[in-house]
């Protein structure tokens, strides 16, 4: 059986804050366009594709936080990216921020989904891993405030038969923990797809701050071998309100090898043919899962925390 | 307080089947006296240092298979490496076949320890993760016996208070693992020492052959980074008895960095300075595991596995 999909990363350059979703959904648009011309069956969009990155800001303003969430999904506005994929037959992951109303109460997520090629949503991850702080932190050059605007994923990591293989989502941060990878491996992850938007400064330790392309890259060619795993990783690049975002989307097989790399910092289209039965080339010998792991000696791994209390 | 230690990593090149221990032991004092001129107070030897790589064969006598093992350690023959480096006031890493007592029962691990700067062995650590098969394949090129002549290892990955910081070991095969950094990370270890012999061509999957070198450096450089720890990695590097072995010994800094390499496939010593507190700059900032990793997600990691039989 040929379990093949041509994957497109649609990379999308820098969002201003005052460009409205309708704006936005156009140039998605026009990259799902592009890949339906080189026969994508499957389109990556970034985290929190629809808007700039507000976590940049500390928002005092509920109804200014709120705008940049979706209270629906899809939505009026957001309908014509799916009515347009489905004319196209192309499925997408899509990230966005989620306001939810759950037993009454307003819950905000930092939420991806799969969309299949029909324009139904098939799967919804909520980001686990949120970097970042809490409180207004005016030191900074600008804030990120992830963890004040919402809250860890409450859906775990799981994986949906798509596009003819086993595929997991993630977010952003979600990519440099080695268990992101290996909890979806584990469930026989065939696919991990990602989007993200990563500050080329890093206020904590600037000193780091060359080192994030490669940071970047070496954590998702490391857990795609690791894994056996292709991994799909789509940025929001560019210069995006004074704040310098990471590009470098790319397509990784589970080898580990780069297949695909945006080389600019714009809305770009990178394109690679994805088969799933390549995997079996890592999951069935050096990393058999089955052959070769030992649970008994990674306790520790997922030991609650202790009590950080008086912390 | 000031914690830093210089390394040497003591990468060695083929050790042929006929050759003896004393004379793979003055191999490594030369290697030791080299790094004393270049101030190392620890040197780093490979995995299953004191011979040739055994496990490439199917051996049917179980005298011959024995004569690989150190029955104790140290052992007349291995007395001398232990005197040189207590007298240079140096600690060192080393690994080698262990044959062990235990309970009446004979007991083969595939083990590594830590000796301080007087010689005395302060930590020791049996191979948990072991490659290869267990059974005869005449298919193949060479062996890879690790499962036949070995037991997974029953100590669990340690650390040790050791040249000022806190140290963990692996072997080999281990480093291909995320799980084997993390557990050491979680028990707060900041340097993580090993050894290995890796083959350039897997019988298994040998259009993966030309990848070894990247494999190598891609996960060890991934999880320094996820854990914020300093890797020292050494290889019995060159053509072992018509086996080819990957060298490229390394010392990789917390950032993930290799900050020294080696560059032949012979004897070499490779040299840096490595200070425990730059680990923090990792541990308290982007990896902060207090802050921001989830364990309740990551059960399914030291999950036990299901039942084998009928497979």
């Amino acid at each position: 059986m040929e379990r093949n999909v041509t994957v497109g990363i649609a990379q999308l350059g820098p969002i201003a804050r005052e460009e409205n979703r309708q704006q936005v959904i156009s140039r998605m648009i026009a990259l799902l366009n592009k890949a339906k011309q080189r026969d994508c069956g499957f389109v990556v969009f970034p985290e929190l594709a629809l808007t700039t990155f507000f976590p940049r800001w500390y928002l005092e303003d509920e109804n200014e936080l709120n705008a940049f969430y979706e209270k629906s999904m899809p939505s009026d506005e957001t309908q014509a990216l799916f009515d347009k994929a489905a004319e196209l037959g192309i499925g997408f992951y899509l990230g966005y921020a989620e306001l939810a109303e759950e037993n009454g109460e307003t819950r905000r997520f930092n939420t991806s989904i799969l969309v299949d090629d029909k324009g139904q949503i098939v799967g919804k991850y909520r980001k686990i891993h949120l970097p970042g702080h809490t409180e207004h932190e005016p030191w900074r050059a600008f804030q990120h405030l992830e963890k004040r605007y919402f809250e860890v994923g409450n859906l775990g990591f799981g994986t949906w038969d798509f596009m003819g293989g086993k595929v997991g989502m993630a977010l952003c941060n979600d990519r440099r923990w080695p268990e992101t990878y290996r909890v979806m491996a584990l469930q026989g992850a065939e696919m991990i797809v990602l989007g993200y938007n990563t500050p080329m400064h890093y206020p904590q330790a600037p000193e780091h701050d060359h080192l994030q392309a490669f940071h970047n890259h070496v954590v998702m060619q490391a857990s795609a071998y690791q894994n056996g795993c292709w991994v799909l990783a789509c940025a929001k690049a560019g210069k995006e309100e004074d704040c310098d975002l990471l590009g470098q989307s790319c397509i990784i097989a589970p080898t580990g090898e780069i297949v695909a790399q945006a080389s600019t910092l714009g809305d770009e289209l990178i394109v690679a043919d994805c088969d799933f039965e390549r995997t079996r080339e890592i999951k069935e010998n050096i990393f058999n899962f089955n052959l070769h792991r030992i649970p008994e000696e990674y306790e520790i791994i997922s030991r609650p925390k202790k009590s950080q209390a008086g912390k």
